[in-house]
């Protein structure tokens, strides 16, 4: 299924959309903090958002707006405030936001989606927005994706975005996506965004589905810490801009942009775990055995989220009976003698019962995965910006869409859990000092 | 309902009892490895165990014993070894360890029950095991239990037990408990036991309905990592020694004898909690305003399991918003509209609201916590004995069972979701470097 190729461009590689990311002093530290995405045509919106009670003022603004309307001309995201836990303000200053941006736009208020974050219980900073939005649409142009990407994350180390096109006939179809982890340096700091926009004409509900399926084995299969975000967020733009014949139900075209779609989804969802808070590598889960995929994504969730797992990788401690103690308490049922566990290539159980293996060179695997992340987040392309700070934030910098599937920096960890034919994978990343160090050590 | 006293004797202050606690050559460290809890005639025996699929062979033997027989003589635990993910050689080790036991006892290997912790994937180091059984059964005394809740710790660092008397007429009635929480300075090692000894005359199916809901609110509130364990194990014995009459249905007696043996395991829960690895503080998350305690007490645990709220109390940040967004995510409906925050005397959050509040008297507060932890840790009673160890493993020194409700060690959050009738509790402890430390610096 990888008919597809990458390019560059992010979220403006698809036909038809234009983006921007500016520093408009939402963000103590001036870096840039509000980003658009708009495409010139209204576009098919589908969306995934966390299923937390406690929302930010956007995330319901965007879940009311989907309910009733499945189309969108424009994506309005800004960092520094989550604008969650704000109270009945909060929502004010969500509505406001879209009206000032579809005023100067010049299309329908019910046209715009919205996205935050930030700190958890603080308002979006007002008067900034309204002094930035009019310098947001300026800016906005058909090569701004990397801006947007810039825009929007918080405490992330890298930005994350990319692009892939396909051909349906003879025909360019590209999707692009781009998105934030939850990094806590600043602390309340917590939220998993992420844009997609396409520029193939699909029906709305088929595109939903896409959607949610595509979120449920990419962004629903990782984890940093356990905590879901009040404002996690979703949005995926389908334009049609590619003049493609429509797709309107499930076949050959609908199945080969579903894979792409997904294929955008779980680089994504990797580059946010690969920089979870303090991570030294990337964990990948496999299960494989299971009654039915949602049993075997269940247990792969469990283990990768597992603070003991997580803190032997980041020990490079090779210790099989926490990984074995953690898929036992998913809550997927299973008979613990047919448990088989891989970690890379070391066979460490089968059929229940421990097996003798090399430990000093099982460590050695988990010490390379950490070594290559480390060489992979100090290398950066000199052709990129590269933002330094001037107050205690992160360095940010931004990165080609990058075509790495992480694998020399993945700990790759394979369970069996029976005869089913249920599969699912799930990342994360290490515990490490410095996760606490990023929660802790800020003093209020 | 507080009509009982404290007393001292651990497991051995019911009549009926001895215990003893000897170091059989187990753990690396020479400290006490294996204890005994015996009753001079046979007990009515009720368990709650782990609902992981992975499970160590005691867990299995015991659940297989209670299912047919509700009773039994003696309970046998080794530390060092957890005997789980052992396959069938772990079964058969348990096997020939129940019946070594029974026949120095002179008793029907069916009135046996065991319980291990230690290094998952190991097995029981049966030659030191079948030396140490007839010295364990030499060792033991109607004070021995001191001695019992020394010798099944792991890491550890104070042991837990306590004892309670209430008179039914006018003989008196008592419960005993031990404890041992997950610490992990050994990596694999992880396991929370528990033994409550009772000297009443009870139904054997009211006592196990009086054990499993007092589970429900001390054991099963408390996490320290969300990693439960494979051995996880809460046996309750009740001999009738007292010689009051038999409690055959749910009554005035049997309420007091419940609300008795829910406070022995509330301490005995609380102090795990408090002594959770590289913790500095106790955490007590009361929510009430649920729909029913069952709701209550998911949304209060799923806050004291936050990764994030437990970094925030460790670096004495009085950082509301991660507490609301853990509730938000506990997957208890309530509309956020309805969420009060309280963080000690400070309130955060009132209709969903943020309210102003003296941010540095709050991070006081939590300091204080801290403060108030270290010292106790530190405070030993100089008459009991202080174990050093040589190689690398814990202090662990026994403790008078101690009166204190750790009230002064506690950081205590209160929420409300609505206007319910439901409310809980849970507890847990702060996320620090420790805990990293202790997981994942061991280097095999």
């Amino acid at each position: 299924m990888t008919n597809w190729q990458i390019i560059s461009g992010g979220v403006t590689a698809p036909r038809g959309y234009r983006a921007a990311g500016i520093a408009a002093g939402l963000k103590p530290s001036g870096l840039p903090d509000l980003a658009l995405i708009y495409s010139e045509v209204e576009a098919i919106a589908a969306g995934v958002f966390t299923t937390s009670q406690v929302r930010a003022a956007c995330v319901d603004y965007c879940r009311q707006h989907l309910s009733t309307k499945h189309s969108a001309h424009a994506i309005l995201c800004n960092a520094g405030q989550a604008n969650a836990a704000t109270g009945s303000q909060g929502w004010i200053d969500a509505i406001e936001s879209a009206q000032m941006l579809a005023q100067i736009l010049n299309i329908s208020s019910d046209s715009i989606l919205l996205a935050s974050t930030g700190v958890i219980g603080q308002r979006i900073k007002m008067d900034a927005l309204r002094d930035g939005i009019p310098k947001l649409v300026a800016a906005a142009s058909e090569t701004g994706g990397d801006a947007a990407a810039q825009a929007i994350v918080t405490t992330d180390l890298v930005t994350k975005s990319i692009a892939l096109e396909t051909t349906f006939g003879d025909r360019p179809v590209r999707i692009g996506g781009m998105a934030k982890g939850s990094g806590m340096i600043h602390p309340n700091m917590a939220t998993m965004l992420a844009f997609v926009t396409c520029d193939a004409a699909v029906a709305p509900s088929l595109w939903q589905k896409m959607v949610s399926r595509a979120a449920d084995q990419s962004f629903n299969q990782i984890t940093v810490d356990g905590d879901t975000s009040t404002n996690d967020t979703l949005i995926a733009l389908a334009n049609g801009e590619s003049r493609t014949p429509a797709i309107t139900e499930m076949g050959p075209d609908a199945e080969k942009l579903e894979a792409m779609l997904t294929e955008v989804c779980q680089y994504l969802a990797k580059a946010i775990a690969r920089d979870g808070e303090g991570a030294t590598c990337l964990i990948e889960v496999q299960v494989t055995g299971a009654s039915d995929e949602k049993a075997a994504r269940q247990v792969a969730k469990t283990v990768v989220g597992s603070s003991l797992v997580k803190s032997a990788v980041f020990g490079h401690d090779p210790n099989w009976g926490r990984i074995a103690a953690a898929a036992g308490r998913s809550g997927v049922l299973f008979d613990q003698e047919h448990l088989r566990i891989q970690l890379g290539d070391f066979l460490l159980m089968e059929n229940g019962q421990p097996l003798p293996f090399d430990r000093a060179a099982a460590s050695a695997y988990l010490k390379q995965a950490a070594a290559a992340s480390a060489k992979e987040v100090l290398s950066t392309d000199s052709s990129n910006d590269l933002m330094q700070v001037e107050s205690g934030e992160p360095v940010a910098f931004s990165r080609p869409a990058s075509p790495t599937d992480f694998k020399d920096q993945t700990v790759a960890i394979a369970l069996s859990i029976g005869n089913g034919s249920g599969s699912g994978v799930a990342w994360g990343c290490d515990l490490s000092y410095d996760y606490v160090k990023i929660n802790a050590e800020y003093t209020t």
